[in-house]
Parts: C-alpha cells; sequence; structure tokens
C-alpha cells in the first residue's frame, strides 16, 4: 500500500490547480499551493473551500477531514516554500511547452529528493514537458479533466524512464482521492481522453456550422443520447451488446460497412478560421445566455447527481 | 396536444422493434407486432414484456399501465393486420435501403390515410426510404439509440415534404412516452449521434489498435471521464464552463491551437481491413468474456441508475 503524502504541492491555481487542492484538502492532506499571478491565489481560497466542502455534500467527502485539511491549507510565499519537504508536487499552469519545462527544472532544484513529480498536462509528450529534468524516474503526467473533483478519470502517462514504483506511487495517491486512474501504455498527442473530446468536437462545431442542428440541440442530443451509453459502457461495451446474443463480431457483419460510409463522410478540417470562431462563439453565447456561474452550478449539480448513480 | 394513438403497429422485432414496444405497452397503448422471421416474433413476446416491467421496475412507467399494455399486446398475422387501424407505424428492420423501400411502398397500400409512418433508420436519408411512397407528408425518420427503451433520445428526421403536422405528432407521441425528441434541421448520413458516435469509435478502435491503451482501459476511460461531463452538460456547453469566467472566447484563445494539432492527429481511415477486424473482435472478446446477457444486465443496471440521476 501506498504511504499517503504527507504534503502536496499545487503549483498554479488556475481551475484544475484548485481542483487537484481541492480533492487533496478533502482527503485531509495539507496542501502548499503557489502561483506566480497574486489574484489566481488569492481566489483558490475561496474556490479550493468551496469545492472541498461540495465534496462532502456529494458525500464524497468526510466533513471532518475536510475541516482538517483546509485548515492546512498554506500559500507558499514562493515556489521552494511550496515545494519544499513534498512528497507530490503538482503542476497544473497553462499548457505551454517552454513554461512547464522551465518551471520543473525549477522544481527539480527545490523538491525532496523523493517527491513525485507530476504535470496536469492534457496532452503534451512527457518527453517534452520533463525536458530539461535530470532525474526522470519520479516524473510523469497525471491528467484529470474538467472539473478534476468531480470527474473520476485521470489519466497517467508515464515518461520512457518513468520508474515503475513512481507510477504505482501515482495510482496509489490518485486512488486514495477517489480517482480512476488509467496508465496509458505510450503517450500519443492529446492522450486518449483528448483525443476522443476532440473528435467529438469537430464533429459538433461541424454539425452546427452546417446548419444541420443548433448549439442547444447538439447538447441535449449528446447528453441525453450517446454519453448516456458510454457513460453506463464504454465504446466498446456498447457495441458488443448492439447485436442481440452476437456480440461484436455479429455488429460489425451487419453495421461495418455502414460505420465505414459515416466515417468516410466525417469532418476532416483542423483549422478554424477567424470567421468560423466568431459564429461558432456566438451561437454557443447566443444559446447560453445565462451567467457562467449559473451555467456551472447546475452542470455540477447535474454531473454531482449522475456521480452518486455510477458509484453503487 | 396530440391525441395518443388508439394502435400502434411495429414492423420487425429484433432489439429496436422490442424496444419501441415495450416502450409503447408500458404507455398502455395497444401494440401490434409483425416480423417475416416467425422465431423473432416469439422472442418478441418474452422480451417486450420483460423490458416493459423493467420500466416500472425504474420508475419510469406505471405497473397498471404496463400490465394493461400488455394484455393487449399482439401479434399480426399479416403485415395488412398488424399495420391496418394504426394511428402509429412503426418499421424497426434491419439497415438495408432496399427493404425499406420496399417495405414502406406495401405500408402505404394497408394503412389507414391519416396514419404516421416512422423509421429507426440510423442514417439512412429519408428521401431514400420513402423512395416508393407517393404520400410523404406523414413520412419521416424517427431514430432510437440502443436500448431504445432506456437512452431518451430520438432524433426526428423529416423528409424535405414531411408535414410541419405530422412532424409536431411524432414529437407528442415521443414526450407521451417519455422520450427526448430532437428535430434534425436537414439530414446527413448518420444524423447526429451516429456521426458522432462514429468519430468516438473509429478513435477509440485506433487507440487499441495502435497500443496506446487496452479495450478494458479504453472503456473506463470514456466511461469515468468524458461520457459523464458530455452527459451533464454537451460538448459545446462543456467547452463554454472549462475557461473559469471566460467563457468560450477565452476557450478558444487558450486552447484551440491545442485542438488543432489534436484534430490534426485523429485517425483518418475510413475502412477496418479483415485482419483489424479479427485483431479488434479478439480484444474485445478477450475483456469481455462473460456472457452477454450478464453484460447487458449491468450495463441496464447502470443505465438505469443515471437516467434516475439525470431526471431528477
Amino acid at each position: 500500500m501506498t504511504a499517503l503524502p504527507r504534503k502536496v504541492a499545487v503549483i498554479g491555481t488556475g481551475d484544475i490547480g484548485c481542483g487537484w487542492a481541492a480533492l487533496c484538502a478533502a482527503a485531509g492532506w495539507p496542501v502548499w499551493v503557489f502561483d506566480a499571478n497574486a489574484r489566481a491565489v488569492e481566489r483558490a481560497f475561496t474556490e479550493v473551500p468551496r469545492r472541498a466542502r461540495a465534496l462532502a455534500a456529494l458525500q464524497r467527502a468526510t466533513p471532518g477531514t475536510v475541516e482538517r485539511g483546509l485548515l492546512e491549507l498554506q500559500q507558499g510565499r514562493s515556489l521552494l516554500q511550496a515545494v519544499q519537504d513534498a512528497d507530490w508536487v503538482i503542476e497544473a499552469i497553462p499548457e505551454d511547452v517552454l513554461a512547464k519545462q522551465k518551471l520543473f527544472e525549477a522544481i527539480e532544484q527545490v523538491a525532496a529528493p523523493d517527491a513525485l513529480l507530476s504535470s496536469s498536462s492534457s496532452g503534451l509528450a512527457p518527453t517534452e514537458i520533463f525536458g530539461r529534468c535530470r532525474r526522470l524516474d519520479r516524473c510523469l503526467v497525471t491528467h484529470p479533466l474538467h472539473p478534476p473533483d468531480l470527474i473520476p478519470l485521470v489519466e497517467v502517462v508515464p515518461e520512457g524512464r518513468t520508474a515503475a514504483a513512481a507510477v504505482q506511487r501515482a495510482t496509489g495517491y490518485l486512488r486514495a482521492l477517489g480517482r480512476t486512474p488509467i496508465v496509458l501504455k505510450k503517450a500519443v498527442p492529446g492522450f486518449v481522453a483528448g483525443r476522443i473530446a476532440a473528435a467529438v468536437w469537430r464533429e459538433s462545431i461541424d454539425l452546427v456550422l452546417s446548419g444541420v442542428i443548433d448549439v442547444e440541440d447538439l447538447d441535449r442530443a449528446v447528453s441525453l443520447g450517446p454519453a448516456l451509453g458510454w457513460a453506463a459502457a464504454g465504446p466498446h461495451l456498447t457495441y458488443h451488446l448492439a447485436a442481440g446474443e452476437g456480440g461484436v463480431p455479429v455488429f460489425l457483419q451487419r453495421l461495418l460497412s455502414t460505420f465505414e460510409g459515416w466515417w468516410g463522410g466525417l469532418a476532416t478540417w483542423h483549422k478554424l478560421d477567424p470567421e468560423q470562431q466568431r459564429a461558432l462563439i456566438q451561437a454557443i453565447q447566443k444559446t447560453y445566455a445565462e451567467r457562467l456561474e449559473v451555467l456551472r452550478e447546475a452542470r455540477d449539480r447535474r454531473l454531482g447527481a449522475i456521480l452518486k448513480a455510477v458509484s453503487t
């Protein structure tokens, strides 16, 4: 069994960093946060407690443990102060490979020799992210989805030189946080979740911009259609179960040619020109005219209810 | 308000037809089923009651109404007997455009003049499906997902000549069955759900066959990752909420170039050669070695729990 961290450092306190800090605090772990932007740190001190307590309200954390963890939430006045003596250093800064390289170079200089270093990158190659580190055995990617405190999946992507023990330690920490770590066998751009999300989003944008469906109906169609099926079974199992007693061989026999026809006709563009961007932004903003905070609360309520359902 | 049908005819009693019949019976509507295959009809008389009663167990139907509906479940000895006097004729035969054309030609000759005729096609053009019909004003596609009695989405795809009143009547019937009808503004191959599912499945197959992840982890990653997010918010709203207070304009500013990179690298093949089919079948069967019935029950339980959560 993995020993639990006595101190976690979260570097970068945007949405992802706050999610990590909330998860760790809700588990009763002492968390030190650091961000070069003072306003982001200030926001974290309202956002992290809010999210950690929301986990307790969802019965995904114990109120007493949450409050104990929150008492130990601290701000590092410097990267050094946040990182030193931490067992786990979580990087959660924006997706900029050079910035991540420089940050990990600095972290390596101040981190304890046996600290685990992880990046929240959504799809950059670990070899690049840790390109300036000397010791790669304890470095890896732990990529959460948005919002990290609610969606259970965390993609674990080792670098070629990451030690097996570090992977095991990371998955142990993640399970202790109630996460579902999935270890990739090799790194590809976007990993697994990002590639699948990119495939869905491209087709979703294309269907709206080509006038087949509007934004609201597209979102409802996915939410109340395929997404429910995938949440219950995953894509491969879905089709294994979609041909009566025949399983996937019969499914392919009956429907592969249909899928092949569709595959040939899916959107293939990989640039969204400024005019298309404007049209997309306008369509989304027109559909979702409420304040983002209100929309986010409704989404989180719905997500919380679904999480309760899937964990039973 | 739409008057409810006094008789529904379901032609084709495979999985989709049984799902339609179960939904209608659970609503207390008299259903006549017809299938050229006698064994399929026989199976329907165990499968439809099982599924209709499962809807009651999920609190999605009233037990008394279900039993009343099941008492009126009947087998047409001929297409004529099933279809005559029906207010709604639902076609649910395999995805073969010529067979559907011929069937609708035959249905048109025996259906009541004001019957609504709908096809369950997952992506064929309505213009083709109803290519041999003379009266297109009452014809349209109502495409459910699998399993139709559980997933709420039904894509409604009118032909160019479908009357607005027929679309309204179809959506009325579907809402009375607890479905969420989404009317497409125009027909494209695969409609909306099929295209998005095809995009996901291609990438899911590619990630497995290229050794990034195995079948079980891919399914778990999607189930406990992006699918939960989409079930709670839909793709467009997901990204509108993923950039703090900035909404989708800030999301595009920060992450469009990342997505563009991923879009450029996604799978683009549209044929699965026999060797790849074998590899995929083998991987799926090895992962899901339990009996299909057991896997299906587990999926349906999970789906039922999620449905309860999203309808609250």
